[in-house]
């Protein structure tokens, strides 16, 4: 339960309901969220607006944490919530609809800190994987994640699941030309690594002291060629095979736990 | 297309026929794989006995070999082909019903490579997860993945969509007792490294020289306390913040990492 005597409370900002919405999709330019730890964080994100929770008991009891009073939340079944979602999302008895965050800008974000990679995703639209590194990048205190406008899937409840609350925290710079980013990128002094299956070097051999920007391609294709000439050098993970491959996430943490230890 | 004078072919005994069935779900002790990844890598498995492939024309044209003459395929549309796999499932125009794959046994499989880790799961009951880290595990040359019965996903459709083919070829062992696989694996020469949040070493200073199996727990809840006490030492990943966490098939993705780059 949610006690009354917990010290942490819930902060965001609850938006003003507006009249006619209450089922199904989420209004326009809202987006809709489910999932205990997607939820939780977006109800602690004091930079998020929110429209309404839906909620089973079950799943106001799980949140760490007390809402306002006058928050706007409407008790419902699972079986409720489970037509709010996408198909068969594991909603866990919380769906929040919220406007999206606020736009961030790379001059806003990048601070040059050696420890605190950039990782620059060119043509990742799975918002699985999105997700997901938005998660391993929070966990390895990146500074930002960086994707192109066209190429990215938009914010919404199965990349915020798969973040595991990371969306709210971790910086998603959203840009409309890639190549310029990372132009922008270098000359706050990163060094642009990009992770390429055909490269010679690892990526132990090929990683530098300073700031380091990550930089990866979809499955499959890789990175495009011109985002591929933007980067300083290009390095491979030590897989065993070309015939092998590795889910791009799955890849993004290799190499931000590789930038972590470098000595 | 898949031209007749390509020389590999897609090698795998096709099974016979039976009455009845063609549409609807896989039959009673059959698994239904989709995605050409999934399915090329399933007819080009010896091991692996076929029954029956639907397809649309570019997902066989997709297909890198020749299928036999007599291979039991039947041509159909994409929307068909949809009615036939897990809802919005990615089927790239290919479904195959097959044979679940012969059980492996640790003792067949262990050969005490230092090289080659074993990867134990305790309760990963995700098929994406348990998928995608095969799919690692197949790219670092593990020697098998390893689950126990009761608490892991059956093989099937999703685990082998994210294994991208790595169920035909990464030996997956599961086991009725993972604490007796434990001591078997012990026995062999292996040490026992579990990854668990809150040990006090990081993953860097507690790998040792020798043959390696690395265990992980489910997210959130962790190994369980009997299989943790069976690991040799326990080790975290060297994340920034208690708070945050890892989705397993990313930790495990870089326990392999680590692994393959000991000095």
């Amino acid at each position: 339960m949610a006690h009354k005597n917990e010290r942490r409370n819930l902060r965001g900002r609850a938006g003003r309901m507006r009249g006619g919405r209450g089922s199904g999709r989420a209004g326009q330019g809202q987006v809709r969220l489910w999932g205990r730890h997607a939820v939780e964080a977006a109800l602690r994100n004091p930079d998020r607006t929110h429209r309404k929770l839906w909620a089973t008991r079950e799943g106001i009891a799980s949140l760490d944490g007390e809402l306002p009073a006058d928050f706007p939340l409407e008790y419902a079944d699972g079986a409720d919530l489970a037509r709010l979602v996408a198909r068969d999302a594991p909603h866990q008895g919380l769906v929040l609809d919220c406007q999206p965050l606020d736009d961030r800008h790379l001059a806003d974000v990048l601070d040059g800190d050696p420890g605190r990679p950039v990782v620059v995703l060119d043509q990742v639209t799975d918002p699985h994987n999105v997700g997901a590194i938005m998660r391993s990048a929070a966990a390895f205190n990146a500074t930002a994640v960086v994707t192109q406008d066209r190429h990215s899937p938009p914010e919404g409840g199965v990349l915020a699941k798969a973040a595991s609350g990371a969306l709210e925290t971790m910086p998603w710079v959203r840009v409309v030309n890639l190549a310029r980013a990372l132009e922008e990128i270098a000359e706050v002094g990163y060094w642009r690594l990009g992770l390429a299956g055909e490269a010679d070097a690892t990526i132990e051999e090929a990683l530098t002291a300073g700031p380091i920007a990550l930089v990866l391609g979809a499955e499959g294709e890789g990175m495009r060629q011109n985002i591929a000439a933007h980067c300083d050098s290009l390095a491979r993970l030590p897989i065993s095979n070309a015939k092998e491959s590795l889910n791009v996430s799955n890849a993004a943490a290799i190499a931000l736990y590789a930038v972590s230890i470098r000595v």
